[in-house]
Protein backbone atom coordinates (compact mmCIF):
# COMPACT_ATOMS: atom_id res chain seq x y z
CA UNK A 1 0.00 0.00 0.00
CA UNK A 2 2.80 2.45 0.45
CA UNK A 3 3.49 4.18 -2.58
CA UNK A 4 7.44 6.13 -3.84
CA UNK A 5 7.75 8.93 -5.71
CA UNK A 6 10.87 8.73 -8.30
CA UNK A 7 13.92 10.94 -6.91
CA UNK A 8 14.10 12.88 -10.75
CA UNK A 9 10.62 13.90 -10.40
CA UNK A 10 11.21 15.05 -6.61
CA UNK A 11 13.72 17.05 -7.53
CA UNK A 12 11.99 18.80 -10.85
CA UNK A 13 9.51 19.77 -8.63
CA UNK A 14 11.32 20.91 -5.61
CA UNK A 15 11.35 24.47 -6.60
CA UNK A 16 7.08 25.20 -6.71
CA UNK A 17 7.21 23.85 -2.60
CA UNK A 18 6.93 25.82 0.18
CA UNK A 19 10.44 26.53 1.95
CA UNK A 20 11.13 23.60 4.72
CA UNK A 21 10.86 24.21 8.47
CA UNK A 22 14.27 23.32 8.69
CA UNK A 23 15.82 26.14 6.21
CA UNK A 24 12.59 28.52 7.01
CA UNK A 25 14.71 31.08 9.38
CA UNK A 26 17.60 31.52 6.99
CA UNK A 27 15.79 30.74 3.56
CA UNK A 28 18.01 31.63 0.77
CA UNK A 29 15.88 30.61 -1.92
CA UNK A 30 14.70 32.64 -4.50
CA UNK A 31 11.15 30.88 -4.75
CA UNK A 32 10.39 31.40 -1.49
CA UNK A 33 8.00 33.83 -0.54
CA UNK A 34 8.47 36.42 1.50
CA UNK A 35 5.37 36.55 3.38
CA UNK A 36 6.43 33.49 5.72
CA UNK A 37 5.75 34.84 8.68
CA UNK A 38 1.86 36.64 8.45
CA UNK A 39 0.74 33.39 6.50
CA UNK A 40 0.88 30.08 5.35
CA UNK A 41 2.19 29.23 1.90
CA UNK A 42 -0.43 28.25 -0.27
CA UNK A 43 -0.36 25.27 -2.78
CA UNK A 44 -3.10 25.03 -5.34
CA UNK A 45 -3.46 21.44 -6.45
CA UNK A 46 -6.19 18.96 -8.11
CA UNK A 47 -6.40 16.77 -10.81
CA UNK A 48 -8.75 17.46 -13.87
CA UNK A 49 -9.65 15.59 -17.24
CA UNK A 50 -9.12 17.08 -20.51
CA UNK A 51 -11.96 19.35 -19.93
CA UNK A 52 -11.35 20.35 -16.87
CA UNK A 53 -13.51 18.17 -14.99
CA UNK A 54 -12.65 16.63 -11.70
CA UNK A 55 -15.56 14.27 -11.32
CA UNK A 56 -18.20 12.94 -13.30
CA UNK A 57 -20.94 14.69 -10.98
CA UNK A 58 -20.88 16.31 -7.75
CA UNK A 59 -20.28 13.96 -4.99
CA UNK A 60 -19.26 11.21 -6.97
CA UNK A 61 -15.69 10.48 -6.83
CA UNK A 62 -13.88 10.12 -10.30
CA UNK A 63 -10.62 8.21 -10.64
CA UNK A 64 -8.76 9.97 -12.81
CA UNK A 65 -5.08 10.23 -12.05
CA UNK A 66 -2.38 7.09 -12.93
CA UNK A 67 -0.06 6.17 -10.10
CA UNK A 68 2.65 8.16 -10.41
CA UNK A 69 0.98 10.99 -10.23
CA UNK A 70 -1.25 9.55 -6.99
CA UNK A 71 2.21 9.07 -5.63
CA UNK A 72 3.15 12.88 -6.38
CA UNK A 73 -0.11 13.64 -4.28
CA UNK A 74 1.72 12.08 -1.25
CA UNK A 75 4.70 13.11 -1.87
CA UNK A 76 3.29 16.85 -1.93
CA UNK A 77 1.49 15.89 1.30
CA UNK A 78 4.51 15.12 2.77
CA UNK A 79 6.15 18.67 2.50
CA UNK A 80 2.76 20.40 3.84
CA UNK A 81 1.86 21.09 7.18
CA UNK A 82 -2.06 20.92 6.20
CA UNK A 83 -4.18 19.70 3.38
CA UNK A 84 -7.43 21.55 2.84
CA UNK A 85 -10.56 20.63 1.32
CA UNK A 86 -14.02 21.76 1.30
CA UNK A 87 -17.20 19.88 3.30
CA UNK A 88 -18.46 18.22 0.35
CA UNK A 89 -15.50 16.35 -0.81
CA UNK A 90 -15.35 15.38 3.05
CA UNK A 91 -18.80 13.96 2.68
CA UNK A 92 -18.92 12.44 -0.85
CA UNK A 93 -14.90 11.01 -0.76
CA UNK A 94 -14.65 10.02 3.18
CA UNK A 95 -10.86 10.57 2.67
CA UNK A 96 -7.97 9.84 4.71
CA UNK A 97 -5.92 12.95 4.21
CA UNK A 98 -2.89 11.54 5.03
CA UNK A 99 0.52 10.62 3.43
CA UNK A 100 0.84 7.24 2.37
CA UNK A 101 4.04 7.71 1.15
CA UNK A 102 6.67 4.60 2.24
CA UNK A 103 8.56 5.91 5.80
CA UNK A 104 6.23 8.64 6.24
CA UNK A 105 6.13 8.92 9.73
CA UNK A 106 3.81 10.57 11.96
CA UNK A 107 5.69 13.47 12.62
CA UNK A 108 5.39 14.43 8.90
CA UNK A 109 1.36 14.22 8.47
CA UNK A 110 0.04 16.77 7.21
CA UNK A 111 -2.86 18.06 9.61
CA UNK A 112 -6.19 17.64 7.65
CA UNK A 113 -8.33 20.73 7.48
CA UNK A 114 -12.24 20.85 6.33
CA UNK A 115 -13.63 24.10 5.11
CA UNK A 116 -17.50 23.62 6.53
CA UNK A 117 -19.13 27.06 7.70
CA UNK A 118 -22.62 25.11 8.52
CA UNK A 119 -20.80 22.18 10.30
CA UNK A 120 -22.64 19.77 8.22
CA UNK A 121 -19.70 17.14 8.45
CA UNK A 122 -21.20 14.61 10.62
CA UNK A 123 -17.29 13.34 11.33
CA UNK A 124 -17.88 9.96 13.54
CA UNK A 125 -15.13 7.70 15.00
CA UNK A 126 -16.41 5.28 11.36
CA UNK A 127 -14.57 8.42 9.19
CA UNK A 128 -11.33 7.39 7.64
CA UNK A 129 -10.01 10.39 8.76
CA UNK A 130 -10.48 9.67 12.09
CA UNK A 131 -9.75 5.79 11.23
CA UNK A 132 -6.47 7.20 10.01
CA UNK A 133 -5.66 9.02 12.94
CA UNK A 134 -6.35 5.72 15.59
CA UNK A 135 -4.06 4.04 13.80
CA UNK A 136 -1.44 6.39 13.94
CA UNK A 137 -1.06 6.71 10.20
CA UNK A 138 -2.47 10.54 9.66
CA UNK A 139 -3.61 12.97 12.33
CA UNK A 140 -7.24 14.18 13.29
CA UNK A 141 -8.74 16.88 11.47
CA UNK A 142 -9.27 20.65 12.11
CA UNK A 143 -12.95 21.70 11.02
CA UNK A 144 -13.02 25.10 10.00
CA UNK A 145 -16.69 26.74 10.69
CA UNK A 146 -18.51 30.22 10.75
CA UNK A 147 -18.17 32.28 13.91
CA UNK A 148 -21.97 31.65 14.36
CA UNK A 149 -22.37 28.41 13.98
CA UNK A 150 -21.47 25.97 16.45
CA UNK A 151 -23.26 28.12 19.39
CA UNK A 152 -26.17 28.75 17.10
CA UNK A 153 -26.81 25.17 15.62
CA UNK A 154 -30.14 23.53 16.32
CA UNK A 155 -28.33 20.36 17.10
CA UNK A 156 -25.75 21.80 19.09
CA UNK A 157 -25.34 18.56 21.05
CA UNK A 158 -24.76 16.45 17.85
CA UNK A 159 -21.92 19.18 17.49
CA UNK A 160 -21.01 18.99 20.90
CA UNK A 161 -20.56 15.48 20.85
CA UNK A 162 -18.26 15.66 17.32
CA UNK A 163 -16.08 18.44 19.12
CA UNK A 164 -15.06 15.84 22.20
CA UNK A 165 -14.29 13.03 19.53
CA UNK A 166 -11.98 15.54 17.46
CA UNK A 167 -10.09 16.14 20.89
CA UNK A 168 -9.81 12.38 21.50
CA UNK A 169 -7.48 12.45 18.42
CA UNK A 170 -5.88 15.70 18.93
CA UNK A 171 -8.41 17.77 15.91
CA UNK A 172 -11.16 20.05 16.46
CA UNK A 173 -13.06 22.93 15.53
CA UNK A 174 -11.94 26.52 14.64
CA UNK A 175 -14.28 29.21 14.20
CA UNK A 176 -13.56 32.15 11.35
CA UNK A 177 -15.94 34.45 10.28
CA UNK A 178 -18.29 34.20 7.15
CA UNK A 179 -20.49 36.24 5.12
CA UNK A 180 -23.62 34.44 3.11
CA UNK A 181 -21.55 31.39 4.31
CA UNK A 182 -18.82 31.56 2.82
CA UNK A 183 -15.10 32.51 4.27
CA UNK A 184 -12.49 34.84 3.13
CA UNK A 185 -9.42 33.09 2.55
CA UNK A 186 -7.51 35.67 4.42
CA UNK A 187 -9.20 35.09 7.66
CA UNK A 188 -9.26 30.91 6.68
CA UNK A 189 -5.15 31.29 7.15
CA UNK A 190 -4.84 34.01 9.47
CA UNK A 191 -6.36 31.30 11.21
CA UNK A 192 -4.31 28.61 10.19
CA UNK A 193 -1.33 30.48 10.83
CA UNK A 194 -2.26 30.79 14.32
CA UNK A 195 -2.37 26.93 15.18
CA UNK A 196 1.22 26.76 13.62
CA UNK A 197 0.13 25.89 10.10
CA UNK A 198 3.13 27.10 7.90
CA UNK A 199 2.42 25.46 4.64
CA UNK A 200 -1.44 24.14 3.22
CA UNK A 201 -2.14 22.16 0.12
CA UNK A 202 -5.61 23.11 -1.26
CA UNK A 203 -6.86 19.89 -2.98
CA UNK A 204 -10.61 20.43 -3.47
CA UNK A 205 -13.27 20.46 -4.45
CA UNK A 206 -14.44 22.42 -7.05
CA UNK A 207 -16.10 25.54 -5.24
CA UNK A 208 -13.19 25.88 -3.19
CA UNK A 209 -10.87 25.45 -6.12
CA UNK A 210 -12.78 27.92 -8.26
CA UNK A 211 -12.72 30.14 -5.12
CA UNK A 212 -9.31 30.41 -5.16
CA UNK A 213 -8.89 31.11 -8.77
CA UNK A 214 -11.77 33.90 -8.70
CA UNK A 215 -11.01 38.08 -8.07
CA UNK A 216 -8.19 39.07 -5.93
CA UNK A 217 -7.65 36.34 -3.56
CA UNK A 218 -5.51 34.49 -6.36
CA UNK A 219 -2.89 36.20 -5.24
CA UNK A 220 -2.93 33.85 -2.27
CA UNK A 221 -1.85 31.21 -4.33
CA UNK A 222 1.97 30.60 -4.13
CA UNK A 223 2.08 27.87 -6.25
CA UNK A 224 0.01 25.58 -8.31
CA UNK A 225 0.12 21.85 -9.27
CA UNK A 226 -2.40 20.52 -11.60
CA UNK A 227 -2.59 16.56 -12.93
CA UNK A 228 -4.22 16.75 -16.43
CA UNK A 229 -5.32 13.36 -17.59
CA UNK A 230 -5.94 12.31 -21.10
CA UNK A 231 -9.65 11.62 -20.63
CA UNK A 232 -13.33 14.05 -21.39
CA UNK A 233 -15.49 13.34 -18.89
CA UNK A 234 -17.91 14.91 -21.05
CA UNK A 235 -20.53 17.94 -20.25
CA UNK A 236 -22.29 17.78 -16.16
CA UNK A 237 -19.06 17.12 -14.50
CA UNK A 238 -17.42 19.18 -11.75
CA UNK A 239 -15.41 22.01 -13.57
CA UNK A 240 -12.33 23.58 -12.62
CA UNK A 241 -13.06 27.00 -14.23
CA UNK A 242 -13.47 30.46 -12.31
CA UNK A 243 -16.65 32.75 -12.89
CA UNK A 244 -15.47 35.91 -14.21
CA UNK A 245 -15.35 37.71 -11.35
CA UNK A 246 -13.61 41.27 -12.83
CA UNK A 247 -14.81 43.27 -15.27
CA UNK A 248 -12.92 43.21 -17.81
CA UNK A 249 -12.38 39.78 -16.87
CA UNK A 250 -8.45 39.24 -17.15
CA UNK A 251 -7.54 35.33 -17.16
CA UNK A 252 -5.53 33.86 -14.40
CA UNK A 253 -2.52 32.53 -16.57
CA UNK A 254 0.39 30.82 -14.64
CA UNK A 255 3.79 31.50 -14.66
CA UNK A 256 7.64 29.84 -13.97
CA UNK A 257 5.53 27.04 -16.06
CA UNK A 258 7.13 23.71 -15.83
CA UNK A 259 5.29 20.25 -17.80
CA UNK A 260 6.14 16.95 -16.51
CA UNK A 261 5.06 14.29 -18.53
CA UNK A 262 4.07 11.89 -15.22
CA UNK A 263 3.17 8.27 -16.87
CA UNK A 264 -0.05 9.06 -18.84
CA UNK A 265 -0.71 12.22 -17.00
CA UNK A 266 0.71 15.61 -16.88
CA UNK A 267 1.50 17.85 -14.40
CA UNK A 268 2.06 21.52 -14.10
CA UNK A 269 3.28 23.36 -12.23
CA UNK A 270 3.54 26.96 -12.32
CA UNK A 271 3.07 30.43 -9.80
CA UNK A 272 -0.38 32.24 -10.01
CA UNK B 1 5.63 35.82 -41.44
CA UNK B 2 7.03 32.22 -42.31
CA UNK B 3 7.25 30.03 -39.53
CA UNK B 4 9.64 27.16 -38.59
CA UNK B 5 9.05 24.01 -36.70
CA UNK B 6 12.38 22.54 -35.01
CA UNK B 7 13.20 18.88 -36.31
CA UNK B 8 13.06 17.18 -32.88
CA UNK B 9 9.93 17.98 -32.16
CA UNK B 10 8.82 17.06 -35.80
CA UNK B 11 10.15 13.93 -34.72
CA UNK B 12 8.46 12.83 -31.78
CA UNK B 13 4.56 14.02 -33.16
CA UNK B 14 5.78 11.72 -36.67
CA UNK B 15 4.19 8.92 -35.14
CA UNK B 16 1.16 10.56 -35.11
CA UNK B 17 0.72 11.87 -38.11
CA UNK B 18 -1.01 10.39 -41.74
CA UNK B 19 0.98 8.21 -43.80
CA UNK B 20 2.88 10.26 -46.42
CA UNK B 21 1.49 10.14 -49.87
CA UNK B 22 4.51 8.59 -51.15
CA UNK B 23 4.52 5.97 -48.76
CA UNK B 24 1.06 5.25 -48.53
CA UNK B 25 0.97 2.36 -51.54
CA UNK B 26 3.81 0.40 -49.43
CA UNK B 27 3.08 1.43 -46.08
CA UNK B 28 4.97 -0.31 -43.08
CA UNK B 29 4.56 1.67 -40.23
CA UNK B 30 2.19 -0.40 -37.69
CA UNK B 31 0.95 3.64 -36.91
CA UNK B 32 -0.69 3.90 -40.00
CA UNK B 33 -4.72 2.86 -40.36
CA UNK B 34 -5.83 0.03 -43.07
CA UNK B 35 -8.68 2.51 -43.65
CA UNK B 36 -6.44 4.44 -45.87
CA UNK B 37 -8.52 3.24 -49.43
CA UNK B 38 -12.18 3.63 -47.82
CA UNK B 39 -11.89 7.12 -45.81
CA UNK B 40 -8.85 10.03 -44.92
CA UNK B 41 -7.45 9.98 -42.06
CA UNK B 42 -8.68 12.12 -39.65
CA UNK B 43 -6.47 14.19 -37.28
CA UNK B 44 -8.26 16.38 -34.20
CA UNK B 45 -6.36 19.12 -33.46
CA UNK B 46 -7.37 22.44 -31.18
CA UNK B 47 -5.60 24.71 -28.56
CA UNK B 48 -7.74 25.16 -25.26
CA UNK B 49 -7.11 27.02 -21.71
CA UNK B 50 -6.76 24.51 -18.79
CA UNK B 51 -10.47 25.07 -18.85
CA UNK B 52 -10.70 23.42 -22.04
CA UNK B 53 -11.85 26.77 -23.34
CA UNK B 54 -11.15 27.49 -27.38
CA UNK B 55 -11.97 31.22 -26.67
CA UNK B 56 -13.46 33.47 -24.47
CA UNK B 57 -16.97 33.47 -25.93
CA UNK B 58 -18.45 32.65 -29.74
CA UNK B 59 -17.22 34.08 -32.09
CA UNK B 60 -14.49 35.54 -30.43
CA UNK B 61 -10.38 34.78 -31.19
CA UNK B 62 -8.84 34.07 -28.44
CA UNK B 63 -5.10 33.91 -28.80
CA UNK B 64 -4.03 31.12 -26.59
CA UNK B 65 -0.85 28.93 -28.03
CA UNK B 66 2.59 30.27 -27.77
CA UNK B 67 4.58 30.77 -31.18
CA UNK B 68 6.49 27.38 -30.59
CA UNK B 69 2.68 25.25 -30.51
CA UNK B 70 1.67 27.77 -33.42
CA UNK B 71 4.26 26.68 -35.76
CA UNK B 72 3.38 22.76 -34.56
CA UNK B 73 -0.35 23.63 -36.07
CA UNK B 74 1.32 24.91 -39.71
CA UNK B 75 3.50 21.77 -39.53
CA UNK B 76 0.85 19.47 -39.03
CA UNK B 77 -0.87 21.14 -42.02
CA UNK B 78 1.85 20.65 -44.02
CA UNK B 79 1.60 17.25 -43.81
CA UNK B 80 -2.38 16.68 -44.30
CA UNK B 81 -4.44 17.02 -47.52
CA UNK B 82 -7.30 19.07 -46.38
CA UNK B 83 -8.03 21.06 -43.36
CA UNK B 84 -11.74 21.59 -42.21
CA UNK B 85 -13.54 23.81 -39.74
CA UNK B 86 -16.97 24.67 -39.04
CA UNK B 87 -18.63 27.44 -40.84
CA UNK B 88 -19.52 29.26 -37.25
CA UNK B 89 -15.16 29.56 -37.09
CA UNK B 90 -15.02 30.92 -40.89
CA UNK B 91 -17.49 33.66 -39.72
CA UNK B 92 -16.10 34.48 -36.60
CA UNK B 93 -12.04 34.27 -37.58
CA UNK B 94 -11.86 34.53 -41.41
CA UNK B 95 -8.78 31.97 -41.33
CA UNK B 96 -6.41 32.16 -43.90
CA UNK B 97 -6.53 28.29 -43.44
CA UNK B 98 -3.15 27.95 -45.33
CA UNK B 99 0.72 26.31 -43.72
CA UNK B 100 2.39 28.97 -43.42
CA UNK B 101 5.87 27.34 -42.86
CA UNK B 102 9.47 28.68 -44.08
CA UNK B 103 9.09 26.67 -48.04
CA UNK B 104 5.57 25.71 -47.59
CA UNK B 105 5.09 25.28 -51.60
CA UNK B 106 1.94 25.94 -52.78
CA UNK B 107 1.33 22.03 -53.74
CA UNK B 108 1.52 21.56 -50.55
CA UNK B 109 -0.71 23.83 -49.30
CA UNK B 110 -4.20 21.95 -47.77
CA UNK B 111 -7.73 21.71 -49.30
CA UNK B 112 -9.68 24.11 -46.66
CA UNK B 113 -13.39 22.31 -45.74
CA UNK B 114 -15.61 24.54 -44.43
CA UNK B 115 -18.62 22.68 -42.80
CA UNK B 116 -21.58 25.24 -43.64
CA UNK B 117 -25.01 23.27 -44.03
CA UNK B 118 -27.08 25.86 -44.54
CA UNK B 119 -24.56 28.35 -47.07
CA UNK B 120 -24.53 30.94 -44.54
CA UNK B 121 -20.87 31.63 -44.87
CA UNK B 122 -20.75 35.17 -47.21
CA UNK B 123 -17.30 33.80 -49.14
CA UNK B 124 -16.26 36.79 -50.74
CA UNK B 125 -12.73 38.02 -53.00
CA UNK B 126 -12.35 39.84 -49.33
CA UNK B 127 -12.83 36.73 -47.49
CA UNK B 128 -8.60 35.91 -46.16
CA UNK B 129 -9.02 32.24 -47.25
CA UNK B 130 -9.27 33.80 -50.66
CA UNK B 131 -6.83 36.56 -50.79
CA UNK B 132 -4.70 33.90 -50.12
CA UNK B 133 -5.50 31.96 -52.54
CA UNK B 134 -5.25 34.51 -55.06
CA UNK B 135 -1.94 35.90 -53.80
CA UNK B 136 -0.85 31.75 -54.32
CA UNK B 137 -0.45 30.99 -50.74
CA UNK B 138 -3.18 28.63 -50.77
CA UNK B 139 -5.65 26.78 -51.64
CA UNK B 140 -9.72 27.91 -52.47
CA UNK B 141 -11.60 26.43 -49.74
CA UNK B 142 -14.12 23.75 -50.34
CA UNK B 143 -17.86 24.23 -48.71
CA UNK B 144 -19.37 21.53 -47.51
CA UNK B 145 -24.12 22.01 -47.50
CA UNK B 146 -26.53 19.88 -47.12
CA UNK B 147 -27.92 18.71 -50.58
CA UNK B 148 -31.10 20.87 -50.66
CA UNK B 149 -29.53 24.33 -49.23
CA UNK B 150 -28.32 25.24 -52.66
CA UNK B 151 -31.38 24.39 -54.55
CA UNK B 152 -33.90 25.52 -52.48
CA UNK B 153 -32.25 28.52 -50.75
CA UNK B 154 -34.22 31.74 -50.89
CA UNK B 155 -30.86 33.49 -51.74
CA UNK B 156 -30.11 31.44 -54.85
CA UNK B 157 -28.41 33.95 -56.48
CA UNK B 158 -25.94 34.88 -53.88
CA UNK B 159 -25.24 31.31 -53.98
CA UNK B 160 -24.66 31.07 -57.40
CA UNK B 161 -22.18 34.44 -57.09
CA UNK B 162 -20.06 32.31 -54.69
CA UNK B 163 -20.26 29.33 -56.10
CA UNK B 164 -18.82 31.27 -59.18
CA UNK B 165 -16.25 33.02 -56.93
CA UNK B 166 -14.82 29.84 -55.55
CA UNK B 167 -14.76 28.39 -59.27
CA UNK B 168 -12.49 31.13 -60.07
CA UNK B 169 -9.96 29.95 -57.78
CA UNK B 170 -10.40 26.37 -57.39
CA UNK B 171 -12.87 25.69 -54.79
CA UNK B 172 -16.56 25.09 -54.89
CA UNK B 173 -19.22 24.26 -53.27
CA UNK B 174 -20.06 19.77 -52.52
CA UNK B 175 -23.07 18.67 -51.17
CA UNK B 176 -23.81 16.26 -48.48
CA UNK B 177 -27.04 15.04 -46.56
CA UNK B 178 -27.69 16.46 -43.46
CA UNK B 179 -30.58 15.88 -41.12
CA UNK B 180 -31.68 18.30 -38.42
CA UNK B 181 -28.84 20.69 -40.19
CA UNK B 182 -25.94 17.84 -38.81
CA UNK B 183 -23.99 15.99 -41.18
CA UNK B 184 -22.85 12.67 -40.41
CA UNK B 185 -19.51 12.58 -40.15
CA UNK B 186 -18.88 8.73 -42.78
CA UNK B 187 -21.25 10.90 -45.54
CA UNK B 188 -18.52 14.01 -44.87
CA UNK B 189 -15.58 12.10 -44.91
CA UNK B 190 -16.45 9.99 -48.16
CA UNK B 191 -17.15 13.21 -49.96
CA UNK B 192 -13.67 14.36 -49.29
CA UNK B 193 -12.84 10.83 -50.63
CA UNK B 194 -14.48 11.53 -53.46
CA UNK B 195 -12.03 14.83 -53.90
CA UNK B 196 -9.37 12.70 -53.48
CA UNK B 197 -8.64 14.14 -49.60
CA UNK B 198 -6.62 10.97 -48.47
CA UNK B 199 -6.43 13.05 -44.39
CA UNK B 200 -7.79 15.56 -42.88
CA UNK B 201 -7.16 18.01 -39.78
CA UNK B 202 -9.89 18.70 -37.75
CA UNK B 203 -9.37 22.10 -36.40
CA UNK B 204 -12.79 23.39 -35.40
CA UNK B 205 -14.82 24.98 -33.66
CA UNK B 206 -16.21 24.09 -30.44
CA UNK B 207 -19.41 21.92 -31.67
CA UNK B 208 -17.29 19.92 -34.83
CA UNK B 209 -14.92 19.26 -32.33
CA UNK B 210 -17.22 18.01 -29.51
CA UNK B 211 -19.39 16.05 -32.13
CA UNK B 212 -16.60 14.23 -33.49
CA UNK B 213 -15.88 13.00 -29.36
CA UNK B 214 -19.91 12.17 -29.30
CA UNK B 215 -21.15 8.56 -29.40
CA UNK B 216 -19.65 6.26 -32.28
CA UNK B 217 -18.54 9.02 -34.70
CA UNK B 218 -14.96 9.27 -32.07
CA UNK B 219 -14.08 5.75 -34.00
CA UNK B 220 -13.71 7.63 -37.18
CA UNK B 221 -11.03 9.49 -35.08
CA UNK B 222 -7.12 8.69 -36.53
CA UNK B 223 -5.31 10.99 -34.07
CA UNK B 224 -6.04 13.51 -31.59
CA UNK B 225 -3.17 16.34 -31.39
CA UNK B 226 -4.15 19.01 -28.59
CA UNK B 227 -2.23 22.11 -27.14
CA UNK B 228 -3.12 23.12 -23.59
CA UNK B 229 -1.95 26.57 -22.23
CA UNK B 230 -1.88 27.69 -18.51
CA UNK B 231 -4.20 29.76 -18.25
CA UNK B 232 -8.00 29.87 -17.39
CA UNK B 233 -10.70 31.25 -19.47
CA UNK B 234 -13.34 31.17 -17.04
CA UNK B 235 -17.19 29.86 -17.14
CA UNK B 236 -18.95 31.16 -20.24
CA UNK B 237 -16.32 30.26 -22.87
CA UNK B 238 -16.55 27.89 -25.99
CA UNK B 239 -15.64 25.06 -24.05
CA UNK B 240 -14.34 21.31 -25.55
CA UNK B 241 -16.51 18.90 -23.61
CA UNK B 242 -18.75 16.02 -25.13
CA UNK B 243 -21.73 15.41 -24.10
CA UNK B 244 -23.06 12.12 -22.49
CA UNK B 245 -24.59 10.65 -25.74
CA UNK B 246 -24.70 7.43 -24.59
CA UNK B 247 -25.67 5.64 -21.48
CA UNK B 248 -24.06 4.48 -19.44
CA UNK B 249 -21.64 7.43 -20.47
CA UNK B 250 -18.26 5.89 -21.05
CA UNK B 251 -15.64 9.11 -21.25
CA UNK B 252 -13.21 9.09 -24.42
CA UNK B 253 -9.60 7.65 -22.98
CA UNK B 254 -6.79 8.45 -25.22
CA UNK B 255 -4.22 5.26 -25.98
CA UNK B 256 -0.50 5.85 -26.80
CA UNK B 257 -0.40 8.97 -25.01
CA UNK B 258 2.45 11.48 -25.55
CA UNK B 259 3.09 14.47 -24.17
CA UNK B 260 5.40 17.32 -25.13
CA UNK B 261 6.33 20.50 -23.47
CA UNK B 262 6.32 23.31 -26.12
CA UNK B 263 7.28 26.75 -24.80
CA UNK B 264 4.65 27.75 -22.09
CA UNK B 265 2.57 25.15 -23.63
CA UNK B 266 2.02 21.79 -23.95
CA UNK B 267 0.65 18.98 -26.90
CA UNK B 268 -0.47 16.28 -26.27
CA UNK B 269 -0.80 13.22 -29.11
CA UNK B 270 -3.06 10.27 -28.18
CA UNK B 271 -5.46 7.92 -30.51
CA UNK B 272 -8.77 7.52 -29.65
Amino acid sequence: MALTFPADLAAQIAPYLPPSPSSSSSSSSSSSPSHEDTRPFVTLTFASSLDAALSLSPGVQTHLSGPLSKAMTHHLRAHHSAILVGVSTAVADDPGLNCRLEGADLDRQPLPVILDPHARWQVSEDSRVIRTARDGKGRAPIIVTARNVVTENSDEDAILQRQRLLGRYGGGYVTVPASDGRFRWTDVLTALQRLGVRSVMVEGGGQVINSLLEGEERELVDAVIVTIAPTWLGQGGVVVSPQRTTAPFVPPRLRDVKWMPMGEDVVLCGRL
